[in-house]
């Protein structure tokens, strides 16, 4: 633990899962060529190839920094990433922010027309709940909270209300709009992770301890407000190529940014700081995980670790 | 069981439930005041006055048939209603059937805009499964399998695919549309119920045996034809103050269904055969579930009437 932290050690994890959390999508997904064979191949081809995979690599450290054995996480990260894959298939259709490019290529609707995509949409959302059962009932309930109205869903609505609306922009409101929209999800991702590592043949460890949840609620808060920062500075400074979607849509829809408040550098160390908050965090979720498990604080040395470098990783990506 | 199916005894049993049913669904939503509200307003007008609540009384029915207590299938049949109308929501928006009226009324997205009436459908479905978590993880699967790409999405795609395309217009291509399109969730429905009335004590009640699920798929499967056929049927016949929509658009639209392939008085004797037939399950289904809980089997006789009775209300039934 003394390593400082950087966000290479969390990118050697992810290019040591990656393949098996495609395997897992794989998994889950009906195969392509399965009736309809139309609707299937725009599910795959809104999932494949993907993006950063970020938020079931989340649900792989949830569990392991509470002591879970991997594997049991893999078919709920994969569930994780169909349920976010719906949001971007929905929230590209004309009747929301229309947009024509996505992970590098034409938008899931550009290809397939507008209602196949909402269909596909709503068949990726629905087998996400398929992939999560596993996890069991709190894992369901953590992952619909963190999505429907109350979440991400209710995110969406404030920020298309937001858009335009000049006069209502403030920090609050923007920090709820990115609480709802991208945090709930993130943290949802870890505490899915978590609740799939439980169990085994102890009741004490059937169920992940309310104190355990908690701090991985506030470290995925911390995260997930980073992540949207720079997510917001990346519109304003990053290519089509990294970002493999449109640039500056955000500025040109007049959507309510960190950017557009405050301007790009003291987004940057908002940021930053959310980041370095998460981080400080790292410790005491994987204690807590230690005490409930009875096991030694220093086995899981090395999801702290990691918990530590992908809070990093979210400031520093330029995709 | 010696009296006659009516549509009378399950009408009855609708009146006696309804009222708790409708306290589910508010139990299940957020109220209409949460933030966002006008959110939460669009998807309460989507659900409440609500039509017949065929759904969930369907999941009382699987669970009092299979010996469960009625209530802890109150909330489990609320997610199934909150997806029924979710449904609804996305067929009829623009991009898909660009229906005007539905339960009586103008449908969602003609008083909330199309954006609100996408994001306000992706939240019932989400909030289906928060509802059905607590029925458990078989509950949780069984629901996601029946309303994903290879069930109602895809029921839905196929149908969407065989509109005008008169040349492949057979009784085998539209069994499967409806089989997908309706039957799976109906079949569902009582598969969810069957799934929350189980547990307690003894661990043989903890899961529903596979002998017991199996009887329910083959009611269940007749059940959605015969209600599905009728749906047709009813386009035809029923008038928009009875039907709460438009009639005859599937006619105008050149869809696929069972009067135009086969005729009216045709269809309707194929619905009658098919709802017999479950009918005729129905005491199988409770024998069952009689063996496996260790119980008179004449404990469940009323459950069984009520399984014959709504077979025939499925038919009988004119809106």
């Amino acid at each position: 633990m003394t390593e400082r932290p950087s966000a290479g050690s969390f990118r050697t994890f992810v290019s040591t899962h990656r393949g098996a959390v495609e395997d897992a999508l794989l998994g889950l997904l009906p195969d392509k060529s399965a009736q309809p064979a139309r609707l299937h191949e725009a599910m795959h081809y809104a999932m494949f190839p993907g993006g950063k995979r970020l938020r079931p690599m989340l649900t792989l450290l949830g569990c392991a920094a509470t002591g879970g054995a991997l594997q049991a996480a893999m078919r709920p990260g994969a569930a994780l990433e169909c349920l976010h894959t719906y949001s971007l298939v929905h929230d590209d259709l004309p009747c929301m922010d229309n947009d024509d490019l996505r992970r590098g290529r034409p938008t899931c609707h550009k290809v397939y027309g507008d209602s196949l995509a909402l269909l596909a949409g709503d068949a990726l959302l629905t087998v996400a709940f398929e992939g999560v059962a596993a996890a069991g009932g709190p894992a369901v309930q953590a992952l619909a909270k963190a999505a429907g109205s109350i979440g991400m869903v209710g995110g969406q609505v404030e920020d298309l209300a937001a858009e335009g609306d000049g006069a209502a922009h403030t920090i609050e409101r923007l920090r709820w709009i990115h609480d709802h929209k991208t945090g709930a999800l993130i943290t949802a991702s870890l505490l899915v992770g978590a609740h799939a590592g439980a169990g085994g043949e102890d009741p004490v460890l059937e169920e992940v301890p309310e104190e355990v949840l908690g701090l991985l609620r506030r470290y995925g808060d911390r995260l997930g407000r980073a992540f949207q920062i720079a997510d917001d500075c990346l519109d304003m400074t990053g290519s089509a190529a990294e970002l493999g979607k449109n640039p500056g849509v955000d500025l040109a829809a007049g959507k309510l940014t960190w950017p557009a408040l405050v301007g790009l550098e003291k987004s940057q160390e908002a940021a930053t700081a959310l980041a370095e908050e998460a981080a400080g965090l790292a410790g005491q979720v994987v204690s807590a995980a230690a005490e409930w498990r009875s096991v030694a604080r220093s086995s899981l040395d090395g999801a702290a670790k990691l918990l530590q470098d992908v809070a990093i990783y979210t400031v520093e990506r330029r995709t």
